[in-house]
């Protein structure tokens, strides 16, 4: 296990001004042509990815929600509790912010939201606001009808497909964060086998895992599922338990950790000793299907392309598709974002798209494998973020 | 640094079935006071608490809502996607589950959860629903919309505040909680002197907090904010940053860890070598402060004046309070729960409420000294949760 924190070595992924001013042009252009005056935004990620401001303490708290306005003509206005102001304009690009001493529960901001919105230049008369699919409001459900009100006349309709379209294709920087954290997973990933001890539970190894990656660079790791049983397991979602580990054991680690900002997701799969034939067939499946959707994972096609190729190496090899939904998903500031590798999503992909490609495949009695790679598109094809895992599963001597 | 997981110990405060039992109790007569059929609950703390549904994976994505409809008779319906079918029956009381195949954003289960509440017995035609203050859905507010629509005559009417009181009082089990992960998070503070390296970062430090207490036996770390400064600090929300720590600097860590679902929430400040006395006289007055708070925290008070015995030590003292809008607040499965200690918050303190006493200062210019402690209200008055901290600001030689 890595002991020491990681060298001082330039953070990969800078965000330079530019990068948020290519953001703001491209959100403005896409209000224009959606007929928006402004878009609010209040979930960790749409602010974030608008607004610069960083922040791990305001969605670890429901208490005081947090606003960000972008008007159609490019300016910007925050509207924060107090508490925030200093760390806000350390890192926020948008220095006109309004403030209220918060909690203040019978009227949190709202006064000032609705002074903010109604001092943009009303052409439409529509403003963009979080309301659709895989989307989540950081405010209280009543606030928001109280808002929706406040404004009148100025209606609110879904900003949620805008912001989707805005973060499907990412920059450079994007880029380089994701590669990143999945470089880094990929580390801990690799000195796993060195240690899993004798005895460990479930629990044990995703402590050590997630302490693991931490020291290597993660910022946060969020999510560290893990399944684990004689050949194989049942949930590719849930753990960590109290289960002790033990010879003749297959399980899968999957691991959404973070680094400024961005998010990796991808799993192993390790062998504790032998295991069966079969369980070593599937995953060589797997690992073709995976193969066949790295192929796919090219400009020009579609998500649901993606899904069909890999699908059709499990079906020809008479295999049962697994009960996820999908078979990978895109990736970025969120563990799962739009689109979904699945029938009827027709999203084009083109270069800067990153995801997740993911078969998985159901066995024996109620068993899973699963199997995960992270990929942006080029104009090439799919290029790798995580370190392809090895054709044959790990086997751990115990 | 702890290097090793913790020992394989019994879960500190294990729910048995008669924690569930008596919630859904609780529940039910709060319903009937309050009119209310049911209570439809979609955000991870809600969910959680009435059906004991556990997972990492539900809150971390966005991409597919779980809903847990409670009836006023006490039976309980999950309505959650396919994917995550054999996780809810592994830790869930409530066996009537109904599931979609996930992602559908077309219709993510509204019509199952429309047939649910349908299938309620209508006595009083109102559900409730999390609309009021420090509440979030976790569900798309347009699907939130679409269901008050499909959903009639039946009218959504506001449940958080039946679930704020049904929280605040926390049984032995939640408190038991609690207490570990504030022992995890103090073992960890009295560590930290030992692994600050000359030339470390805010970032590096809060990795290798973050890292040992996840080896002590925290399941996640999900928030650990750091400031530094020569002489003090200016945010107590913010961080890490790439600032070197060194001679001169006052620095806090306060860290959100969680344990079986359940927060501590408490910070430290650190001196690095010597430091003026002006600081050292503001944390001696927080100090005192602290003391004050922890003198009025106790059943029959309220909320307001565990604020008050603190604002108290500060005036007498000619300090300026500091700019977070409280001295303190709820604790439990989530990092800031209500009350808000602070004027006008007549919430009364009952044995088995979890409270933070956090007491902040301004002084110099722009700096701020925060100090907190976590307790739980008995018939005798404040326990504490968190181990003290030393009455002198702990100095970590350079």
């Amino acid at each position: 296990m890595t002991m020491r924190p990681a060298d001082h070595r330039p953070e990969p992924g800078r965000f330079t001004r530019r990068e948020f001013e290519r953001r703001i042009e491209r959100a403005c252009r896409l209000m224009t042509r959606e007929s928006l005056d402004g878009l609010l935004v209040t979930s960790e990620t749409n602010v974030e990815y608008l607004s610069g401001f960083t922040t791990q303490f305001a969605w670890n708290t429901p208490t005081r929600p947090w606003y960000f306005l972008l008007r159609r003509n490019g300016r910007g206005v925050g509207v924060i509790p107090e508490i925030g102001l200093s760390n806000w304009l350390a890192t926020s690009w948008a220095k006109d912010v309004l403030t209220w001493p918060s909690p203040r529960p019978e009227n949190e901001g709202l006064d000032l939201l609705t002074k903010a919105i109604a001092g943009t230049r009303r052409r439409f008369g529509r403003l963009g606001v979080e309301l659709g699919a895989e989307s989540r409001l950081g405010m209280p459900a009543g606030d928001f009808l109280r808002l929706r009100r406040m404004i009148r006349p100025v209606r609110m309709v879904d900003g949620s497909s805008l912001m989707r379209e805005l973060r499907l294709v990412k920059s450079k920087a994007e880029i380089a964060r994701i590669r990143h954290i999945c470089q880094l997973a990929s580390d801990t990933f690799d000195a796993l086998p060195g240690f899993l001890e004798t005895g460990d539970t479930e629990s044990d190894l995703v402590r050590k895992f997630q302490s693991d990656i931490l020291l290597r660079g993660a910022d946060k790791t969020p999510y560290t599922a893990i399944g684990s049983g004689k050949g194989g397991y049942t949930s590719i979602i849930a753990g960590p338990t109290q289960r002790r580990l033990r010879r003749g054991d297959v399980f899968l680690i999957d691991t959404g950790s973070r680094f400024g900002g961005y998010f990796c997701d991808f799993n192993r799969n390790y062998a504790i000793g032998k295991v069966g034939d079969r369980v070593r067939r599937v995953h060589d499946i797997l690992f073709r299907a995976t193969d066949a959707g790295l192929a796919a994972a090219r400009p020009g096609n579609t998500a649901a392309d993606v899904f069909a190729a890999q699908a059709k190496v499990l079906v020809d090899s008479g295999i049962e598709l697994g009960n996820v939904g999908r078979f990978g998903h895109g990736l970025g500031k969120i563990l799962t974002e739009p689109p979904s590798n699945k029938p009827g999503d027709d999203t084009m992909l083109e270069p800067g798209v990153v995801l997740t490609i993911e078969p998985n495949a159901m066995y024996g009695r109620g068993k899973i494998l699963v199997h995960e790679e992270d990929v942006v598109i080029t104009h090439e094809g799919a290029e790798l973020l995580s370190r392809r895992a090895p054709r044959e599963m790990v086997t751990i001597d115990a």
